[in-house]
């Protein structure tokens, strides 16, 4: 289970806690590193927290983006001290343990971390198929983001003790982040090929909320398919009903 | 329960690392923290890393000795990363909490944590009711200090907030049985209409994978607004197209 979890640090500024955090991976039997555009990196700052675990730091994988740091992830899992406007499926970080145990030995699972004071933005949430909040004292709810990564590493390790060792359902293709982009990419443009969507009128709340439905749907390659071919469909039907171009 | 929880660090070296467990303890709901001979404290790393927990610091008590420091309390459990000799009953946090809270409100009780390096002498394990250790990797099985409080800190607040977490999402409207059944008709119908399903070629696992798609994807009401908005935009892009009946 622990083998298949990546932990991702999004745009961290202190090396300080990339050390930390490499250090809280380790100890709990974590080892997938990856830093997206981490500020200073590699530092001497972090190898000095990391005290021993700086094979972690030497396997880090840095990265330009989010998406390419996810791309291979069946699930995606990010965490969040705010409340945010948006309703997003939302996990304790004992449940996304289970959740991740759950999906079995073939999940690949990334768990995303944001910056030290901003957290992650809307549009990397988005990119997220379940919210993870740690419950805290609600008048002082910011843990320093190593803090937050010791917490889940620890929940993910005590979890992995306990963890049935083979999956109910092995037959199972989950689709991967880049399968769901696409997939989402394709369901907007055919919104605005039969207008429901307009240029001068998108709604970030309703791409938003059909990102989570499909999201929370745990979608297979196989649905992925069958949703697309539906959307071809209707993209063809479309085209046939336009009158032709002069 | 949280109010009676006395956090003691012993001799701890690092100024940064009291500072972090300042946060910690204050994320956590906790706020009384004895520091029995620290290296250096008061201390700018400490202030730093507190990020907003200087009430904690400020409040810190610093003792000469451990006795001194658990004096009043009538449960003392000690941190303790290595297996000891000497057989001494042991906690892993959450029971650590659990034992806390079947102590009643009255039970005073301190949690205390060693030297970065050396942990607790066997003498002050001696002092200790209890010895807390967090499972973790057994290759690489030492937490630093602040972040072992930090998990220690955690199971305590989750303890306290009473048993079963209620789910975050409380104002969640979730569709009805009907409303689903009426939404896959809709969308049945649809397929239909812009020819993915005919009349001669229906095929039922195909409608059972569409079912099961958005059954798993737990929709609300609104959810089923949208996409049913969706299928009618659909259905009137599809009459547009077609060629007007004879």
């Amino acid at each position: 289970m622990l083998g298949n979890i990546r932990i991702v640090m999004v745009a961290t500024s202190h090396p300080g806690n990339i050390g930390a955090a490499a250090r809280a991976m380790k100890n709990m039997g974590l080892h997938d590193l990856a830093l997206v555009t981490p500020k200073l990196f590699p530092h001497e700052e972090a190898d000095a927290r990391a005290a021993g675990a700086d094979d972690i730091l030497k396997a880090a994988r840095v990265f330009n983006t989010l998406d390419d740091a996810i791309q291979d992830r069946h699930r995606v899992i990010g965490a969040s001290a705010r409340l945010r406007t948006i309703r997003w499926p939302q996990l304790t970080p004992r449940e996304c343990a289970a959740s991740i145990a759950e999906g079995g030995s073939a999940l690949k699972s990334a768990i995303v971390f944001g910056r030290e004071h901003a957290g992650l933005t809307n549009e990397e949430l988005e990119r997220c198929h379940y919210l993870l909040n740690i419950p805290c004292n609600p008048d002082f709810s910011s843990l320093n983001v190593a803090a937050a990564l010791q917490v889940v590493s620890y929940e993910l390790f005590q979890t992995s003790l306990g963890a049935p060792l083979q999956t109910l359902e092995s037959d199972i293709e989950p689709a991967t982040g880049e399968e769901m982009e696409s997939f989402h990419g394709h369901l907007i443009q055919t919104l605005f090929d039969i207008g429901f969507l307009h240029e001068r009128k998108t709604s970030p709340a309703l791409t938003r909320r059909l990102r989570r439905i499909f999201n929370r749907a745990a979608l297979e390659k196989t649905d992925i398919n069958i949703l697309r071919g539906i959307l071809t469909a209707v993209q063809i039907r479309t085209r046939m009903g336009k009158p032709p171009t002069p």
